[in-house]
């Protein structure tokens, strides 16, 4: 049986009982550690485990998946995630392939940053479709997630967006003399996103939003430290020092919003006068 | 402290171990069993956790908060929550009352029916917002999820529908002579479900959807039994006894959709020609 695991938000305490189950006993236990990260690392897991974690890097997961996969037909494979198996990402490919080897698959469910944002205080029937950001560099400069943005904003929905993460990354140097030499991993901030996502409607100048459209930011959800900033998309480029750590994410308010999640979101907000002009003017409307 | 603790979706193994620590040691425990339910009850809960459970119907939680509050400035109160605490409902009114009480509030994360759905073989990325069905009477047939779904439709959405359950409901005989005798609990299937969107589709006309349009029908999602159906509207309404038990919910289908989510979801097709014709025909267009 292959399991998929998944691990939750924050910290080895965030497994399910079942899942730690499935981990005491599994012949062999992955960890995919590259499209999101835990707020502890693999040896506090192992110690928490007590046993061997195998780090699979996207590299194996995707070129080497009949490795990881081995014997899983008669033996119990754990493949954890950090969130749910199907949260941000998915890993369809592996369970296809699974599919194809006879290898019965099941899954055992965790919190997704996709169901823990709603601690934000936003009501998540009122989400439209997720978005997410990565970092620019000078050539390259993806601006897909904007129409995406546009399209909820139409109809009033807020957008989770889902910032970048780099694990494991070659600079061009290295990685062109195929030196396997790696650099530091980068988290984005939400002052980051907010400034790239500014950025581009100047370029763009659809009005998808602007400097003063209301958005928050989020800190380590669903952890011990976790942590909420509300305000326009301009203040929120100065909030990194006081969200602090990693990981971080943001919405982006849709004007379908409820009196309730006004109330409940001011708490978090940087300027709380600011926070009441804006809403009372653009959101609030039952459309 | 105030603790919103997610049950997860399925069983009494998949509370958090960082969720069963706060049960274990908490001085009152509430479940809240009125928008939600686990495939066990109250009692295989009690048994697991070793301690009496207080069942919080709608009507404690909505006028008799304080109750629940009472000493949670200095003591730990534990409110259980199936699924994620924000998920599918959020207990917003509870922590703003909280708040005003100068009680802190701490939420343990779990998976959500809004994430666990992604082990259907749908991208979560592609999901606009979720609608909820409720059971038809002769004089009562909201329809504004017809417009919700029709947006996300528009922009090549998918839309998860969350099936009404009925729990404690008295019949109107009974509510008028102030008699407290409930109805059995109710859960509704994807069969009535898919008939109710069919029977507003044929009144509005709008074609936001039709009998060929195709959509998943899912079962006891994170479970040990769980089970999916694909299919168009009209086969889904009639695989209940394909689909068992409860709890039921279902997914309308957006045409934005990737070929991994094809070869993933016909697996589960009632006819699997119909399937790829419509596929074909209507899917898979990246907009």
């Amino acid at each position: 049986m292959l399991y998929l695991v998944g691990l939750g938000l924050s910290d080895e305490t965030d497994i399910t009982v079942k899942g730690l189950e499935v981990v005491k006993k599994a012949s062999r236990v992955y960890l995919e550690a590259y499209t999101s990260i835990l707020l502890v690392n693999q040896t506090v897991l192992e110690s928490y485990y007590g046993r061997p974690v195998i780090v699979a890097d996207r590299e194996m997961v995707e070129s080497d998946s009949d490795e990881i996969l081995r014997d899983a037909q008669t033996e119990d494979v754990a493949f954890l995630v950090v969130g749910d198996p199907f949260g941000a990402t998915t890993h369809t490919d592996l369970v296809l392939r699974a599919r194809e080897l006879g290898i019965p698959v099941r899954t055992v469910p965790n919190a997704s940053i996709m169901s823990g944002i709603g601690a934000a205080g936003l009501q998540l029937y009122n989400f439209g479709q997720t978005v997410s950001m990565v970092f620019f560099t000078d050539s390259w400069r993806p601006a897909s997630f904007y129409d995406r943005v546009k399209e909820n904003r139409d109809i009033g929905l807020h957008t989770l967006v889902l910032l970048d993460i780099k694990v494991k990354e070659q600079s061009m140097e290295n990685l062109m003399k195929g030196r396997k030499i790696y650099e530091p991993p980068r988290y984005m901030t939400v002052g980051q996103c907010a400034a790239q996502m500014l950025e581009i409607e100047e370029e763009k100048a659809q009005g998808a939003y602007g400097p003063e459209s209301l958005a928050i930011g989020a800190a380590r959800v669903g952890g011990r430290t976790e942590r909420f900033v509300a305000g326009t998309l301009k203040e929120l480029c100065e909030q990194d020092e006081v969200l602090g750590d990693p990981l971080h994410s943001m919405v982006l308010l849709g004007r379908r919003t409820h009196e309730l999640e006004h109330d409940y979101v001011r708490e978090f907000a940087v300027n709380k006068e600011t926070w009441d002009r804006i809403w009372k003017a653009e959101y609030g409307k039952q459309l």
